[in-house]
């Protein structure tokens, strides 16, 4: 056995997060070789099934929808979910009760808060601006946004936010974690700067929540969208969420005010009167078996710290760079995401020039990161299930293909 | 056994579509009197489960999600899915293929079609007209368009549609059939006066899709909008759907350009460019879970024409309405849905000061219709499950409630 196998193995002993893999459904082995388990590293684009999603998912149509019918709507709390949920959700990004609601698409909630943030920040605040290296579905959708609010948008790294503040700035939108590099940006420093140039800072968590600590609150960040299919394990196309800081709930105005959003949604009334709180920023009718499913997904949760999360997450991107360097011909691959961890989210993403070809073959020999145009590797490391072995492994078959 | 018990009978055995009832999961007494059969009456609300979704989505649950994960996205047609089941929609609305994808609330698509609408009609045309009867969401999100595209917005009853339309007009928001009342709007002839006025046509299929036929091609609809989780039985919140007529697609320049609605999704490119056809009404990744247990409720559609399910509801309201005026005292209750076919949905509303006792008692003795606030009793008939016998029950029990 290699050193850094034995390694690996010293890791998983000391491991306290490690047991928290029994609350998913892995180790099967269909499709892939029947000989090889699995290295699943791409959690950071759809979290694995959580053990006790399908049961739960299994009563929710049989019993809730297919015997109490209508009246689960009351009966089976399937009104109060989106808001239900996002309590769930909150502590995991460092927010207090009461101002998480989940629904719709990450998309659809950039839009959402991206344009509320626009309308808060006053006539006179003139100018969006959005991370240039961003998902690109958060530019397209700012630069709606902009439009349909009569603002300019102007697209910078977010290293060039600082200087691109002025006055005429409306509000920021960024990403916590790039989603090709895994670079992880200063939330707290960059909300900061916005706030000193009076506007609003707008942040996109899909690749950060469940795999580091957000501190939403604390950081007196303004609104905050987030998918939850990652690190969250809500399954394929889970509902998004929309974080509103509480202070701001009441100026909270919507470009999408549903039905759902009204303060007195059975009244029927013909004109709008938008509902306190965090149900203010839902829309129409919930999704409810992707929302309960997502629901009984964040079970695995329970008496788990984001602190330790996080520290398990560094460990194992720290050991597969060791691992990938110990295998691989210098100079084969350039990681992309930074080596210093107040930088580094939950993914390694490598470049090489064959990357699409390389990730076929591994996907083939069972480990399963994902490719990214037009030549990154992505491993994502989802902390609750993902061990050091298993790590060591894919670095090995790795540095196998790439040889 | 009363004239109407024995009739009743007759028309169950006379009926063609009879044994489609024995594609959902009904006669479960969970949670009701155990021993008196549920009258669901509420599928206008919320459809009855089809029997195959419960597998299907085990299925999607613990091995396309489970243990095929990511690669479902491409192995088990995840991602395909919003125009192939929208493909599945179309010929119950009278739809070719390649016009229709689902996802999404219905509010949220309501935002797309209507601004789109805008957007096509041109900058001259200033004003856009909302049923003022119709579901309140569409009146509030009539208004956020209208705002945001900067035109004013006008409330008037279908009635009224002819006279109000002129050279401003850019587009008209209908509701084919009114949530409340029941009333069935002449969608061939609206349409074609809006046409005449220059302007667009959107039309709300809520109350409408599953229940009669619609014929959006043929009459030459521009764009239209639904919920699936009524007579489209697709449960719980599932996805609503986008119909652009294929003409006008290439000019449907959505206010929600997410990154699925890119012409290159996995390009990333920073710049937007729209995906060509029905994909372009797309936004974020689809909910899976609720859109493929939607695809598996279509499946009760197999060999089922909409002119016999059209035949067979007017059939089943006329006769409720014989059976309540033959056991209700007159008076008691006003008829609020038209008494003429071609202006009835697939409802009856009566109206009574305690309605919403009445619908209380009602539930309790196991028939479930819902009670829309301030005073009206909704009954909800889907041809392919509800039955003649049951209607006559139904009426029955209503009559000694009132009483």
């Amino acid at each position: 056995m290699s050193e850094l196998a034995l390694q690996a193995e010293k890791l998983d002993a000391a491991d306290e997060l490690a047991s928290l893999r029994d609350r998913f459904v892995l180790d099967t082995a269909s499709g892939h070789a029947a000989d090889a388990a699995v290295v699943y590293l791409d959690g950071n684009s759809l979290g694995a099934l959580p053990a006790q999603v399908p049961d739960r998912v299994a009563d929710v149509v049989r019993r809730q929808w297919g015997e109490l019918r209508i009246r689960s709507w009351e009966e089976s709390g399937w009104w109060t979910a989106p808001e239900r949920i996002g309590d769930r959700i909150a502590p995991l990004v460092g927010a207090a009760a009461g101002q998480i609601v989940v629904g719709d698409s990450t998309s659809v909630n950039v839009f959402k808060a991206l344009v509320a943030a626009v309308r808060m920040a006053g006539e006179d605040r003139t100018e969006i601006l959005v991370d240039a290296t961003t998902f690109p579905t958060d530019g397209y959708i700012a630069e709606s946004a902009a439009r349909m609010t009569g603002r300019t948008l102007r697209r910078v790294t977010p290293s060039e936010v600082p200087a691109a503040l002025g006055d005429r700035t409306a509000a920021v939108l960024l990403n916590h974690v790039d989603y090709r590099t895994g670079r992880l940006h200063d939330l707290p420093s960059l909300t900061a700067a916005v706030h000193a140039a009076g506007a609003l800072a707008v942040w996109d968590l899909c690749h950060s929540a469940g795999a580091l600590e957000v501190g939403l609150d604390e950081h007196g960040v303004d609104l905050a969208v987030g998918c939850t299919y990652k690190y969250l394990n809500g399954g394929p196309g889970a509902p998004a969420y929309l974080y509103v800081r509480e202070e701001l709930q009441p100026r909270f105005d919507s470009p999408l005010p549903g039905w759902n959003s009204h303060t007195d949604p059975f009244g029927m009334s013909p004109s709008y009167a938008p509902a306190p709180g965090a149900p203010r920023g839902r829309v129409g009718t919930p999704d409810i078996l992707s929302m309960l499913a997502l629901e009984a997904a964040l079970n695995v949760w329970d008496g788990v710290r984001v602190s330790a999360v996080r520290a398990k997450s560094l460990a194992l991107t720290d050991f597969f760079l060791r691992c990938v360097r110990a295998y691989t011909e210098p100079g084969r691959v350039e990681c992309v995401t930074p080596e210093r961890h107040e930088e580094r989210g939950s993914q390694i993403a490598l470049r090489c020039p064959d990357a699409g070809e390389v990730m076929g073959r591994l996907i083939a020999r069972g480990v399963v990161g994902d490719f990214r145009h037009p030549d990154v590797l992505r491993f994502g490391f989802t902390p609750l299930y993902v061990g050091f072995a298993e790590t060591e492994r894919a670095a090995r078959i790795l540095g196998e293909e790439l040889a």
